[in-house]
């Protein structure tokens, strides 16, 4: 996962009325100059000009915004050129244009991602996307090569591609961001440590929503810790309702229904209602005493409970740690899926009966779950963007225990980062390690 | 990419008789134990049975098969329970489920392209698939993460994952064979020596298809040198249609549209009609005579003879060396996409007036280019998984000149492999390195 850093990029506004009649090749060759003269980096202004489609003509550069407080990043190689967005979406019937931002973009998340999200796996085939692509300074290059890449895929719904280091730039309007870079935990570093680091990152980017953002963006936070990150972005965030802020717990719901389907001998699609419940740690609690198998509960179908209890937890759990084992690297493409799994979510209705999982915020929570934190619960969408808590579910002794060790954990994290949510001074004493294997 | 070998996996046809009965639990756990004591590896047999979907029940193995000489490749975890998939295919409106085989399948293309293949991008949402993996000994474990990963993404349509090191296995009954695994070239290799090693690859697997595969196998070909390798192939599989074979040229194509489209000032959706003819080397052709731009010839618009003549296709061929200098890997995202692509422009209609390029084998070729080699050429599909090559395209001398060169390549590559295709001694006489920039 790439490193995020906040260092603004240095802006030079007279560079782009340079070329404001020269070719995109004139472009492209300064743009590699000025790279290699860092840190005085050409942040050439965004194109806007209206051509009908099919007329063809040089592109036209506009001066850079000035005064106005709202910077944009920069758009990239082709998708810099001219084009009337309005009459393509006229011509395609497709809806407008929205703007995802994708932190960590030059990581091997986002590469398997960004694809996804330019093939309209996500929001379909009538819905233009812009993706803007947030790095750090020294994945920079990186990045060009990401932004290169889905150049060369022609995506007839990718309409813009920009990238950038600076989060006030590159979350400006973005009705999506999706935050997955996040320092990897160093040798010997625990994780309040990470906390803090990984924190100040948050708020940061929390901030950067808060002022450039659309004011009712989705965030899903992947970045480890992600429900504490995902709080404490909030926090910083006031002007975004807390309720669109997401941690991802949607692998570890993937994984709890496939180890249920194997335990059954049955086929995954056939196992639904599965639960995640509280942190993205290993004190999360896959649920089976409300999961189904083919519309059964999975305790009647499995009928096990020592596996159900104990070996079920466990596998889904060390699923990352063995992947790293057998294949070398952390479980990119999977994640990956998880999250256009967990916006698809959110973007299309839930089936009926059924519900996902999804770290969010407690408050109004009808589970008795302590309010002012990001506790993953089962979720049911109208397909609208937003959510609702499920009522339905049951617990028992076993469930209630379980739940509320991850719920004083994630209390304990909450303190570990009072400094980064406005609630005066930390205080730390997270009791063991509970980074899930095969994470950082 | 994988480096792909050949050793038969050893078979002990009284193992999986052992477990008739046992849950997947042990079956996963005796799979590690075997594994530790390779080669010594057990191929636990495909499962049989028919379960009405809704009835839950454990998963029955049947015996291996025997004295038939058609063996099968190892069903994977989640991917070996059973189900109905008739009752499936008609309670959901599905076709047939077809199967896919993919070499290579642990490296970081296939990484790619296998989740692109499950999500239903190549062949629509009504159109469930296996997937059958082909890697080598020293991959296996790999592989065996690459599945996991692809059983913890959940796709409705994937209804069966295998994994093997064996072609005859591996490529049983496939109808689309994915030859992207190919010895990468050492140092200080010639192209003649990769020619060699990989061409013996390709020899093998021409004749595990011509064995195991479905008569009217697709077989697209990827593994450098990808032409040469598939008429190898191509040669040793007699019984498959030689039409049927393809060298993967089309991210040379996307790479050609995307620069076209960057000089023009257009967005890449304008661009049409680009054919890339000959050899994936550099002596490769991309046609700016027969382009078009928003349906008027590329010449037209752009209007820069010296840019079209020497820098554009300069540019599409040095794209995956800046890519590797920027990202620091090969293109293996941008690669898949071509494959889709590739895939994907013969399983539907060519729009009106477009065609795409694929490196076809020559014989009936109406350019006059020389029979019996393998060259990117013009195509058109009705959809059905077949294709024409195109007629009204045009030349002038400095195109046929540049044809003549990579013509020239070809034959001599071909004179390289004469040991592989059954045509003697072969006498190899290579003036030079044409490996793209960034290939191996």
């Amino acid at each position: 996962m790439a490193i995020a850093e906040f260092s603004p990029s240095t802006r030079n506004p007279l560079l782009p009325s340079q070329f404001s009649s020269r070719p995109p090749k004139h472009l492209y060759n300064y743009r590699l100059r000025v790279l290699r003269q860092r840190p005085q980096r050409l942040t050439h202004a965004k194109v806007f000009c209206s051509v009908a489609p099919n007329q063809v003509q040089a592109p036209v550069l506009a001066p850079p915004t000035q005064g106005t407080g709202a910077k944009k990043s920069d758009c990239f190689g082709v998708f810099c050129v001219t084009y009337d967005l309005k009459a393509e979406e006229k011509t395609n019937s497709w809806k407008s244009l929205i703007n995802i931002a994708v932190s960590g973009a030059a990581g091997m998340i986002s590469n398997h991602l960004l694809f996804k999200l330019a093939s309209g796996e996500v929001f379909g085939p009538d819905q233009p996307i812009a993706l803007k692509l947030l790095g750090s300074e020294k994945s920079f290059q990186a990045l060009e090569g990401v932004a290169m890449e889905l150049e060369d895929s022609l995506y007839p719904l990718l309409r813009e591609v920009s990238i950038g280091v600076n989060p006030y730039e590159v979350f400006q309007d973005v009705e999506w961001a999706l935050l997955i870079g996040a320092k990897p935990r160093g040798p010997g570093m625990e994780r309040a440590g990470l906390l803090d680091i990984n924190g100040q990152i948050f708020a940061e980017q929390g901030k950067a929503l808060n002022t450039v953002a659309s004011r009712n963006a989705k965030v899903i936070v992947v970045g480890n810790p992600c429900n504490t990150n995902a709080l404490i972005c909030l926090k910083n965030a006031p002007n975004i309702p807390a309720k669109n802020f997401h941690a991802l717990t949607r692998l570890d719901e993937n994984r709890a229904k496939c180890q249920l389907a194997h335990k059954a001998g049955v086929f995954y699609d056939k196992v639904s209602n599965v639960t995640i419940w509280g942190n993205h740690s290993t004190t999360q609690v896959p649920d089976f005493l409300n999961a189904r198998i083919s519309g059964i509960p999975a305790k009647e179908v499995i009928n096990d409970t020592e596996w159900l209890e104990k070996e079920f937890t466990e596998r889904v759990q060390k699923r990352g740690g063995v992947l790293i084992q057998k294949w070398g690297r952390s479980s990119a493409a999977s994640t990956a899926v998880s999250i256009v799994d967990a916006m698809r979510s959110l973007v299309t209705p839930t089936p009926e009966g059924d519900w996902f999982s999804s770290g969010v915020y407690t408050n109004g929570n009808p589970y008795g779950i302590a309010e002012d934190i990001v506790f993953s619960m089962p979720c049911r969408s109208r397909g609208d963007g937003d959510y609702e808590l499920v009522h339905d579910v049951v617990f028992d002794d076993f469930l209630r225990e379980r739940i509320k060790k991850t719920e004083a954990e994630l209390l304990a994290e909450k303190r570990c980062v009072a400094h980064l949510t406005g609630e005066g001074n930390a205080f730390c004493d997270l009791p063991e390690d509970t980074m899930l294997p095969g994470e950082q």
